[in-house]
């Protein structure tokens, strides 16, 4: 870690009801991405994932003209643009680990859904950054590139891990491959994002996505099926979904947010789910152990 | 188990050549699912199985507006809706275990090829059945929900590993984290269904892809070609899936299926496979040890 | 291995800058799969691997008839069209190993992308040697089946890992429980193709492709990149990804390659990528144990 309390804040975040949204804040650099922005960038996943009138997050860029243009080539700091300039022998020395995965790796862990609104160019880090959020939309002007291949590194973020399960690996290969940059209507038919708006209406329509989940749905539900759909596929054999999903259950429907949401319905009102993330979610969450760097 | 044999049977069976069709049956409760009901479909599913004359299964819902709307959240006999009434502390015991899964698992293992026909409505246990179905054809005024989150529940059926698998992750997260109703079209663009019909064209379409497995394919390669198109994709490397289609096809290419199917191929005139199910799959079938609840 | 050395070759291969083309040149047998055709491919693959100047290679069929129209099944040489005459009772002796697979699991290897233009029938392992390349183009008068179940045997050459991670589960079990023909156009909705070309434009388009590549990318970078969407979203949690992506890329950015991409992004002109696969490889690569067959 890097961060440095006295250099100033690269990224804001904002919250408005139910939702919050981190924008990252360096519109001038094009958004590039520096270990400040990380640590930022974790620190308010923390407080995401903390604060139970949070239900969702969006993740923007500010300015109208990018949402991360990669990695800062030329960061003022004098370190190097993608690796520690420390030398280590060991590979498995924690200076090793990329900058991108250690964001995204946390957002893996998020409780909270995480909404990428792209209004605008995406490459390196940028995209990556956005491929374990559950959600993509994207302005008209949004471009991406997994440009890692033409500048002789590869792909990161634990990217090689996400994007060939959200796009397959034929439409992965390719755009990893070639590093070519290409627009929304690509982004959108090859299936890395969920939608298309005018740069103007992005916002609204990351903010009426998460309000159908906070209005909706009990926070502990949401959270569980973020874990379960996330990893559970991951198993050799659906086994492992039904001992989750059946303890979840079993579990659940002798709570309070089960009660209410059987009670709403059969009274055809909105659901008003008291369960907290902070203090109720099932016992055995989290089921796995998560893995450390080594 | 909470089978009755005192209960009125919930479903239908019926056999016409080489199909069988289930039809879930209580159209005065939009065919919603109960324990009952699930002891009845995995008797039925022993029974395709056993039977080697059926070569596909049809699985649809009585009447015109559900294929089957969810789990009964009113039982007759005093149950809980989601889950047994019974309380254990140890949530490994099989008291735990939730009925969706119970039989999304037996379907996971039918030899048969599996045909969802979905007439109507189709919400929670009634859309999460249908995914380790082979094929998901729809009617035109089908609508899907997987409405756990509105209920404070969670994905169940085992849905967390199959329905990622179908739609990838993004769609999944989006029908389980909103819990939203979605038409045919929504389903049919998201990936989860193969195709969609005019109501009274819905089973003649199914019955016409079962007929086209029936008449021009072997009951054995059949049913090795769907435990390996399921099962082997969770291998880490395609090595395991060539160890076992290697001695699929050693074997089988010394029997009598393959013989008429090279001659048949030769002589360009319909197969006519002996072989049975029941008794000359491959001696290493299953390859696998199936895992229990624990 | 059943390679002969005085069997006329089954195969061309040309070079032509940084492209490599292997022809399955048995047009009036429509290019039908052999064992010597086998050993002959992998060796070019051997070839195509070795020689740093080659960045892409493009695989097609002679003549505008066919890709390949399966696994010969009227050898001349006496032997069975599926599998070896020799009988064994050890079903991991290595005399079981399919043939197609043995081709497949050689592609996966490959360091240099794999591009399939697909001129017309690819059925049986026609269709299934695809699988494993990173790009299928096609001509407008291709035709696909995975016809297997037809002729009493299953999915070979690994096909059963491949196709479902291409085209999802209920896609492959539809073409391989049906045994169906199908079209190019069939081929592109399901996912199976990358896209549609007259047949005189075919080549042109696929020599494209690998243009873009070789132009634009570091050779070090593609062939990390083809191990790492391949292998990497096999494993259970994206940490592994991390590992291997940050130990990559604090090894690249000390080396030529990267100090090259970075200083040819900033200059804004092409990069010349000093790098070669034979020699400059991180270290830690493979950092995998490849499974032998058993």
């Amino acid at each position: 870690m890097t961060d440095n309390a006295s250099t100033p804040s690269q990224i804001l975040l904002e919250k408005d009801g139910p939702i919050a949204t981190i924008t990252l804040n360096r519109p001038e650099k094009m958004n590039a991405y520096t270990r400040h922005m990380m640590a930022e960038m974790i620190a308010a996943l923390d407080e995401t994932d903390a604060d139970d009138d949070i239900r969702a997050v969006i993740i923007t860029g500010a300015g109208d003209r990018a949402f991360c243009a990669g990695a800062d080539l030329t960061p003022d700091d004098g370190t190097t643009p993608f690796s520690s300039t420390k030398n280590v022998t060991d590979l498995s020395d924690e200076i090793v680990r990329d900058g991108g995965g250690r964001l995204t790796l946390r957002m893996f862990q998020s409780t909270k859904p995480l909404i990428s609104a792209c209004n605008g160019v995406a490459v390196g880090v940028g995209a990556t950054m956005q491929l374990p959020m559950d959600f993509r939309l994207a302005s008209d002007n949004a471009r991406y590139g997994f440009v890692f291949a033409k500048r002789g590194i590869v792909p990161e973020a634990a990217s090689s891990w996400f994007l060939p399960r959200l796009v397959g690996p034929q439409q992965a290969l390719e755009w990893c491959m070639t590093g070519r940059i290409f627009d929304a209507e690509e982004a959108l038919s090859g299936g890395l994002i969920r939608s298309i708006h005018p740069q103007g209406e992005l916002m609204d329509a990351a903010r009426g996505l998460a309000l159908e989940i906070a209005e909706n749905t009990s926070a502990i539900s949401v959270a569980m099926t973020r874990a379960m759909l996330w990893r559970l596929p991951s198993e050799s054999h659906p086994m492992m979904a039904h001992r989750v999903d059946s303890r979840a259950i079993y579990t659940l429907s002798r709570g309070k947010d089960t009660a209410e949401g059987i009670q709403s319905f059969l009274e055809k009102r909105p659901p008003q789910f008291p369960g907290k993330v902070s203090q109720d979610m099932p016992e055995f969450y989290p089921w796995w152990d998560e893995p450390g760097y080594e």
